[in-house]
């Protein structure tokens, strides 16, 4: 029995999950938000819908992390700092580096430095919240935990851009992916509900939360995915763009008097997809309200069906078929209007959902119509679970 | 008894072709090309494979014209200049403001000139091109045929960028399309060739030439196309990248040390497709030779045809299903394997190709496997005799 902590470090956040393995019980999760400020926020819940919030001073990450231990010490949720057996990092960018979880150690942490180019918003802030528990946890083990490794598998023709090879060679200019750590988890719960071989199934999962992305998986292996280079590329999301027409960006900037294109890509990052074409909001839920009288919101909610639709599409073909489409994240979870309309605009594929099944949120739940050639499964994704064991089995090897 | 020329004018380079209408029948073809240099080429193909080929100093594209007809006078294909009836001019942009083919007048040329900044390195050279027949044919009537303008019913979902939309409203920021003379021949025929009227048809046409891109034809009319604000996005093409990661033009400018995305843009355009993965050729003919011990020639191949087998998926999802899918343009009249390999990878869809009647090159001819439950088409393109046909039309309109 062992408690391992999986966390998620951004500049001025820190993100948690403690789970008691191998029971794979959640003890406690939370987030402390405005680090570096005055009125930092420190929220906990654990126990049987119990919460704990406080807005006090956090100095840095590192004071983060003993405030968090502090607080799991008063709730006693732990015991002592020593019952943490170890601590998992979701790590945003391995590189060509990193296609699996690794012990993090000083070669690894320069490995990670390295990449911060890749992920300059969220690698250095990893980085940071790996140090931060070394130091405040430094007998305990510590694992790095990829979005990018699910991808490892992608073939060449997938990975590589259409542009001149030695980006690729000089720069590592190619595509990475995300979401991989969700991938690898729904894609074998998905196996389970289908009692099949992950290995014999072809499955194109869609993640739909804030950040959105579709993977082909072949035998549990990503074989393509919507996100490239950066998370900015694909499917239409909250305030990202998705695909766009690079040479549509040195017109905007001449446009609008930018010199920088850092300011443009900042644009498509966050003030484009659901919100840039909406004006309403970045949020489903609330474009979906807002459809019936503006016209905006309408077209925004048309568009960020369309671009999954076309996504299906091309792994459709790429794949030579698929056994089941996924449903995963918040926007996959829990809009039953999305997923319908999703699956209704893909009939001549031999997709569709029974409305009735359909009709729930965030349950693991296969949802296809009877007649369905693929079936359609919604799954709730777990990536912190999927860090945990990562933790646990490098654990076990290093013994 | 008419004749009508269609004319295609570049910065430095004007095409033409001569018909003889109503027959359909062409009189004459050429380019004169380097125009401005002092060895400028002038080459003319006519009567029973005849070619007549000069060097020469050609000032500007009025001199262009008058040595052209001159140069048809001399070869006894017109006795005069008042036989040529109509001058036919491709127009690469027609932006928001024209969807269909035009006489062109004083207010038309405007519009023209104010859509420069849409396509700078074609339009001003389509508007330089019309002005100098006008002022050498002052009495013939001149059409603007647009490339864009067949994408005019395009929906809002697919034209529009996932952007605030006030890029759209402020500055045209949307998809255009590009190829649309080709799309509205080769579905035509098509259609004749299905023996079913366009308007009940889904199509999906591939115009594979040094540009290439792909379009859904839903009863006669686009509904979705690769090409987007410009040329430079869809598919892998002879130079252009086609679709890539917006983010990546940040990264590998701060890389190359380029301050100017212009630079960038124009690496999209010229350096990147076939000829930048392969690092042989822009041509499909060398990259294919090549393939065998070059392994970056064997990639560019298999990027090239994966990227046309994503959009037709994406394209079978979008229109649910499709009658026939078409192969046009350089590469899609000529390449068998190309055919070959891009009809195998959609076998899923119940497409494919009989081996023997895809051993074809540049004939209209159904190449559908006998079970095929979409067809596959060869329809070579014929963008002039599109062109030429519109001027009958709107003379004839006129009279």
């Amino acid at each position: 029995m062992s408690k391992i902590i999986a966390v998620n470090a951004g500049s001025s956040t820190l993100k948690f999950k403690l789970f008691e393995m191998p029971a794979e019980q959640v003890l406690a999760e939370g987030v402390i938000e405005r680090i570096g400020l005055p009125d930092a926020h420190v929220e906990i819940k654990y126990g049987d819908g119990q919460k704990y919030d406080q807005v006090t001073k956090v100095a840095d990450h590192e004071a983060a992390i003993q405030i968090l231990l502090d607080q799991l010490l008063d709730l006693d949720i732990i015991k002592d700092y020593n019952e943490i057996n170890g601590v998992g990092h979701r790590v945003v960018a391995g590189g060509e580096y990193f296609d699996h979880s690794v012990v993090i150690t000083p070669d690894v942490l320069k490995k990670m430095e390295s990449l911060s180019e890749l992920a300059p918003l969220h690698e250095p802030a990893n980085v940071l919240g790996i140090k931060a528990f070394q130091k405040v946890l430094p007998n305990v083990i510590s694992v790095a935990v990829f979005d990018t490794a699910f991808h490892a598998t992608l073939p060449e023709q997938n990975y590589l851009y259409s542009l001149p090879y030695e980006y690729y060679e000089k720069y590592g200019a190619r595509k990475y992916g995300f979401h991989g750590i969700s991938y690898r988890y729904v894609s074998r719960r998905a196996a389970e509900i289908l009692g099949k071989p992950v290995e014999d199934l072809k499955l194109i999962v869609m993640h739909l939360g804030a950040g959105a992305s579709i993977c082909a998986v072949k035998g549990g292996q990503s074989y393509d995915t919507s996100m490239g280079f950066t998370p900015v590329t694909g499917v239409t999301m909250a305030t990202r763009s998705g695909d766009v027409d690079p040479s549509l960006l040195a017109y905007v900037m001449q446009k609008e008097g930018m010199s920088d294109i850092n300011e443009m890509i900042d644009v498509l990052n966050k003030k484009s997809g659901l919100l840039g074409i909406s004006g309403v909001s970045a949020d489903m839920r609330d474009v979906e309200a807002a459809q019936a009288d503006n016209h905006r919101a309408k077209v925004a909610r048309e568009i960020y069906i369309n671009r999954i639709v076309r996504y299906i599409g091309a792994y459709l073909a790429e794949l030579g078929g698929a056994d089941a489409i996924v449903f995963t994240a918040g926007v996959g979870e829990n809009s039953i209007t999305v997923r319908q309309e999703v699956t209704d605009q893909l009939h001549y594929f031999g997709i569709g959902v029974d409305p009735e099944k359909n009709n729930v949120r965030g349950v693991e739940r296969d949802l296809s119509a009877p007649d369905s050639k693929i079936k359609t499964l919604l799954v709730p994704t777990n990536e912190e679970l999927m860090i945990v064991r990562d933790v646990v089995e490098l654990a076990n090897e290093q013994k």
